[in-house]
């Protein structure tokens, strides 16, 4: 087990999605948290839904009093890369030997730096991002017995993996054996396995997604969940998405969306809404194994209870699905709601031909 | 300029997609080719359309004769690994000292065999698809001025680079200013330039199409056509599709298919029709930068002139849109009746903001 100590400088709010997910869904402590721009007060005090005392710090020096095992970079900045005011703080952890656990693209055992620094004191480094080498997509994941669940969205950063963690503990509540699939820097560090498909050649992410289900079916489970990633029709990222939602060969998916999202992050291409997503996502399935949106997860994050309840409604409307937000209001409903679609499906092909 | 001795054993007819492109298009000459399938012939007596005298051999050591600088792995196995089979053949010609120009996913310069022996020779090795580092997707592209045509397709394999080198033939002999963008090993061989797409890391295979459009358009061409790879709805390989399909951001496409094709090669995934793939296609576009399928190239490589006249009629009536073999017929009509329709279309969204 790890004690860590997150760094998230000037970003534990507005870009934490990777200590968010760690702080609430790790089984590994979090002790303190490194942002100046909160230090002084407690993650519960910032953002009461992640129900953790960890107090925050301004920097790892003052973070080492906590008795911190290792250093998560806990904020993904656009491309990856490593911004040139945090290489004095994760220099500050590798010299006190802290393990250093990094998802980002530019991976620190290859920063000569902080390798070089490493070696000298010892600390280890965990680049969760660096992919393994992956066979191409075979199709040997149309034959998993287990129903396969796809988490898909209307942008990036909405709570697909959120999402996907919520349903398989609700399934579990329902004693049901639900695994969790991991296709992203966040889910493998809370899951402790698990892909970076986004890190993978590109002509090989179906196969490092299907690879993933078919180390999760070795567990002989009732039902697999995988994280997606970004959305269909995003810009950047949408070869990442489709990658995924053919190699993971899924039998039904479920739709996470911001839904006060109009545009982007970061680009002015407009976020589809409800019908559109469904019959894109439909669709592309449709022309190699048929799979259906089964319900609707809601990130209604900074509204009232009311205006949550609202947007919940009107996406049951629009779509007459079930829907739900699974953080604000517990995943069980939606669970229950949905579980009876879980079926395998007939895929239009068969595994590669020897 | 280069003098190729090129490698594809057992493969010049039915895997040589790359040695096909090289010799017909590539202004370095062929010199000869191993394949010890056609040893004793040449390659016009194989494949008459390629308009090529080159003699097929039956090794490296007997290929010397001719006089080559370089040696070319003229053919592309599935995943891009290199059979071992092939190994002892590049290691004469590295011994020889010919510059060894592969377009492999499994890099020759890390292989240490390889590597080793290329040092010991003076031997230069050229990893075509060995990528450049590249920024993510920035919007960028869309403010070139020259409209941009992308070729799709129904499978990998059917002629989209062909088609779109044809297209760039014609739109010249009408004495436009028109620039080919390579986008695969083989392009990139013809070329002398571009990035293999499908080798960048799935979250920068969209940008990679976009720097490969902004370099087109610093030549200040009237008309950029891109190389497309694979097909929409491959198993393996859609996520390449689509990040290139997005990444280049294309005024038009041109749709090339092979039209007796029923499934993906090694997959038994239906070809979709000609309907299917525009729907599909258009409809990816238009929720980003709209952009329309303005014609139809067919491959209709084994059939004869009434069969492929024929199929040529039949994409015709089931689309409306003007159809030809632009190998078997040229591509003057198809360009002549597709050119009106170059114009710049209206994206969604503006460059990422600063």
């Amino acid at each position: 087990m790890r004690r860590y100590l997150i760094l998230a400088p000037g970003a534990l709010v507005s870009n934490g999605k990777t200590a968010h997910g760690v702080i609430r869904y790790s089984s590994d402590e979090t002790v303190a948290v490194v942002d100046p721009q909160f230090a002084g007060r407690t993650v519960g005090d910032v953002l009461p839904y992640l129900q953790s005392n960890a107090p925050i710090v301004a920097s790892v020096a003052e973070g080492l009093r906590f008795h911190p095992t290792a250093l998560l970079i806990g904020t993904a900045p656009r491309g990856g890369q490593l911004p040139d005011s945090w290489r004095v703080q994760i220099l500050a952890g590798i010299r006190a030997g802290l393990e250093i656990v990094s998802g980002l693209h530019e991976l620190i055992g290859d920063d000569p730096e902080l390798a070089n620094a490493a070696a000298t004191s010892g600390a280890r480094i965990f680049d969760v991002r660096k992919p393994p080498s992956v066979p191409l997509f075979s199709g040997n994941a149309y034959t998993i017995a287990a129903p396969i669940l796809l988490t898909v969205g209307n942008d990036c950063a909405v709570g697909k993996m959120t999402a996907a963690l919520e349903l398989v503990r609700a399934a579990q509540a329902r004693k049901q054996r639900a695994v969790f699939v991991p296709t992203g820097q966040t889910a493998i560090m809370i899951a402790g396995w698990g892909i970076s498909v986004d890190r993978v050649i590109s002509d090989f992410a179906a196969g490092a997604a299907e690879q993933l289900v078919l180390q999760a079916a070795r567990q002989d489970p009732d039902l697999i969940v995988v994280e997606g990633q970004g959305a269909i029709n995003h810009p950047a990222y949408a070869g990442v998405t489709l990658s995924l939602l053919f190699g993971s060969t899924p039998d039904a998916m479920l739709l996470v969306v911001n839904p006060r999202l109009r545009a982007f992050d970061g680009y002015d291409v407009p976020v589809l809404g409800y019908a559109d997503l469904i019959r894109l996502y439909e669709g592309l399935c449709a022309t190699i194994k048929p799979a259906k949106v089964l319900g609707i997860v809601l990130n209604t994050f900074g509204l009232s209870d009311a205006e949550a309840i609202a947007e919940i409604q009107r996406a049951g409307r629009e779509t007459g699905l079930p829907a739900d937000d699974v953080v604000r209001f517990g995943a069980l409903n939606l669970y229950d709601a949905i579980a009876p679609g879980f079926r395998k499906g007939e895929p239009l092909c068969a595994p590669v031909r020897a």
